[in-house]
């Protein structure tokens, strides 16, 4: 075995002062890797927070114009490593290569940082807001200290810890990132991390903007997030180890944003099933099975009302998720969760339609899943049958009628996403409009006649939504510039003379940024 | 004794199902008022919560015209009753009928009132998001429940729970409220109740939509804000009872906002004091001893530098403090506090200047307090040493230079404001430029050449700071529309057909509402 990979704490890629080791598993051939990373000590990472706490000052002094240059040669770098990134992410993941990881991820990961470099440079996510009356002005700047970032599975690039939404909002914003690389794709990050680090020292910010840890345990997990001089946290992964750093970083007064698990209800009324059932079932498919199921807003529940236009969909579900390849899991854990979902969901009730078994696929595989309850059921046993069953499983929900099947959105617990699909013309509209004022409340994002995997990186997402899907219901992870206000603190300045004031709120304005001046927002100057 | 003071709840006034009582003192006579409150039981609250997320369904359908109608018709009613509200204020609190109450606080809370609903109905502060080529719209909307308000004891008009800027926010952001009276103040806060019901039912709205409870036990206070059902939580008040609620709302995963003690350090540079030391002198003295000191926002540490100006500052402050007539306290908790504090600072290296021991004013009293300690001494107990005293006290902390008051800065803790008073010329530029970096991200206000209390109610206001000044740096108590954002979820819609939208997001914008379509913000229809 290779001696463990070094971390890369305050400006140096050097041996760990480690507590332990970790090898990642291969999932595509069952098999360790070979590979050996260290699990972080307590005095590690209290050292990356404290220089992270160091650099935040010196980098404030590069914001705007000097953040976004590095998020931009970093971007570019990524792509020039682009070969080499998707030959270890794939091989650490088993996501396809092609379509997934080179034509989607990759190009995704890049725009967002060049997205928020873009957004950082033009300064209007700050919110700028002068009352001239008052002189008094305000405006989101940097948290003035380390963002820690713990990136998940099931996305090596786009939401990695080192490269991905979090990663980029945060250094946007002005603040050290200090990123906790997700175990099942320690390499992927280091290799970001390699090329974030240079583009650190091309541009002249401080050594210690980026800094990379590959694990820790809880307890040290715990330090991270709470230490005092942490400024925030951004998490996404599982639900258990999430709420472990939540309560952490709560108790002692430290933002944390967390991404935590979703089963994304999806509405299919019958007006829609009677118009293009068929095509629906193949929506569903697609965006159940793809990437092995294994996203965010992976549709978990699909509500249906009772009546042959749900039992033909339930058959052309069945069917095509019979047909469709099995897709390779992301490690073991994955696998043995997922079968415990599956096994929580049954004795919760809910009757197998097909699948259920591990394998079918190459490597950690599980057979695509469909279960199906009767809307009764369900709200006999709400809590268990609201099982996140991470992967390519959903449970299909056929409610009595619509009041039933409003009874059963008011059971959700918060999620990411609901959709409903409705006939296109207004045959559906009185089921709409009971059941969807229930639902809007406990989601984030509300779509109409689509299935949810798709998060656009768009001002107008909302990649969040009520707990426990996330922390807070006023923020979203994806999306620039909104995803960015997380990781700013409101900065209000009273009576400070012009020259002392940050560039965004003097009174000329030579980036013509948008700012709200006595209740009018513009891009000219304070007259 | 009168039989315990009833109630309001799910639209009716009556007898407390309680767990207790509680006679609540007049702070001038330094005895009972012979009035007694109910202490509500757990079943009580949950009856209340529940009764709110009932209403809150209901509420969304009356927003914005019929929220913003309520909000008027209850300033109109709170002016009509000016007379009988200043007098049991006063009574309650003693703080001073007039110029306080009723010339400045009274005015100030039905201006808070009548703000929130002009934003209410004008709706930009939602920060409607458009993105017209991806199809995707975003706006933030009420959050589906109620929010319990926890009023202070220092404000019984402008912070009241049934009243004040956390009740008008959450109102106008669309959300039923529970207040809970503070227990200096109850009489009042039913009054205000009251008004506000009368008000709620001319307007139409739910019987929920208000409701009012004096006092909880702390179990039952954590049972209120971490209730699934319940939205959110906005308090101000004592670090330790905000905490333990804090604790609970974060175990739930329920937004609590905190506003829970600053200090809010003033530094005063020797340009300023040779331009003018006199003059800030009485300003300090205004600053500290308004209200008696008991404002969030009360000047609780001078930093100095050592030299022949800050000797002068010293003496004349010193002079104004003995001069002043000594205020009353709001309770004999106050008192008690404050000589507690005043006793730590002590023991901790502060040595008295002037003042020190409770009397000298009518009822419950303290003499107007200074204390003064070297910067090398506040280095070495500065946990100790910012202790909060809530009262007519302040410490001044001299430093040898620049570079210590600089290290003073640092080890401030999160504060609501901090000032810094410098020549009117560039005398202070240098000593400016090295403290308030620090300073800045310690602050959620930063004044230039004036004292922190005045907190206007405007747009560009933040009321808020870095923990523990606050849970979150990210919001503020004060200004409108930013305070509504606090109760607010952020609602995406996701290809919805346009006549399914909220009005905020339509394709056409009647009221000309600000919205960003398309990255440029607009009062335009979507083109």
């Amino acid at each position: 075995m290779a001696k463990p990979a070094r971390v890369l704490i305050d400006g140096e890629w050097r041996d760990s002062n480690a507590d332990g080791s970790f090898e990642p598993a291969d999932p595509g051939k069952m098999a360790p890797t070979g590979e050996e990373y260290p699990v972080s000590s307590e005095s590690e990472v209290v050292e990356a927070v404290e220089a992270a706490a160091g650099a935040a000052e010196e980098l404030e002094r590069h914001c705007p114009d000097g953040v976004a240059d590095f998020l931009e040669a970093y971007a570019d770098r990524i792509e020039a490593r682009r070969a080499e990134l998707v030959e270890i992410a794939n091989r650490e993941t088993a996501l396809p290569a092609s379509p997934r990881l080179d034509d989607i991820e990759l190009p995704r990961t890049t725009g967002q940082l060049r997205q928020a470099a873009a957004a950082a440079r033009e300064r209007s996510w700050s919110l700028a807001t002068i009352d001239t009356a008052a002189g008094i002005r305000s405006v989101y700047g940097p948290l003035g200290g380390g963002v820690a970032v713990f990136g998940p599975n099931n996305f090596p690039f786009a939401f990695n810890g080192a490269a991905g939404g979090d990663f980029a909002a945060a250094i946007a914003a002005g603040n050290p990132v200090i990123a906790k690389a997700n175990s099942s794709h320690p390499g992927t990050t280091r290799v970001l991390a390699e090329e974030a680090f240079e583009a650190v020292t091309a541009c002249g910010l401080p050594p210690a903007t980026v800094q990379l840890i590959y694990r820790t345990d809880h307890e040290v997990g715990k330090t991270l997030v709470s230490h005092p001089a942490i400024a925030a946290t951004g998490y996404t992964g599982s639900r258990s180890a999430g709420l472990v750093l939540k309560e952490a970083a709560d108790r002692a007064g430290k933002p944390i944003y967390l991404e935590l698990s979703s089963i994304n209800p999806v509405v299919i009324l019958p007006g829609a099933l009677r118009e293009r059932g068929e095509e629906i079932a193949g929506d569903f498919q697609t965006s159940c099975l793809m990437g092995t199921g294994q996203f965010c807003t992976n549709p978990g529940v699909i509500l249906l009302l009772k009546g042959e236009e749900s039992e033909a969909f339930v058959d052309a579900a069945k069917t095509k998720f019979q047909e469709a390849p099995v897709g390779t899991l992301l490690g073991s854990s994955v696998l043995s969760g997922l079968q415990h979902s599956v096994d929580s969901l049954q004795q919760a009730g809910a009757d197998l339609i097909t699948g259920g078994a591990a394998g079918g696929g190459n490597g950690y595989s599980f057979q695509n899943t469909l279960l199906q309850v009767s809307g009764e059921q369900f709200l006999s046993s709400p809590e268990e049958l609201q099982t996140e069953a991470f992967g390519n499983e959903s449970l299909l929900v056929v409610a009595e009628d619509v009041e039933q099947a409003a009874q059963v959105a008011r059971h959700f617990e918060g999620n990411l996403t609901g959709s409903v699909y409705s006939h296109s013309g207004s045959d559906d509209e009185d089921a709409y409009e009971t059941i969807v004022p229930i639902l809007r409340r406990k989601v984030g994002r509300l779509l109409n006649d689509k299935m949810p995997t798709g998060v656009a990186v768009t001002p107008a997402m909302n990649h969040g939504g009520p707990y426990p899907a996330t922390g807070h219901p006023g923020f979203t992870a994806v999306g620039i510039p909104a995803s960015m206000l997380r990781f700013g603190m409101l900065q209000c300045f009273d009576e400070v003379r012009d020259h002392r004031l940050p560039a965004s709120l003097r009174d000329v304005n030579p980036g013509g940024m948008w700012r709200s001046i006595d209740g009018s927002w513009t891009q000219a100057d304070v007259q």
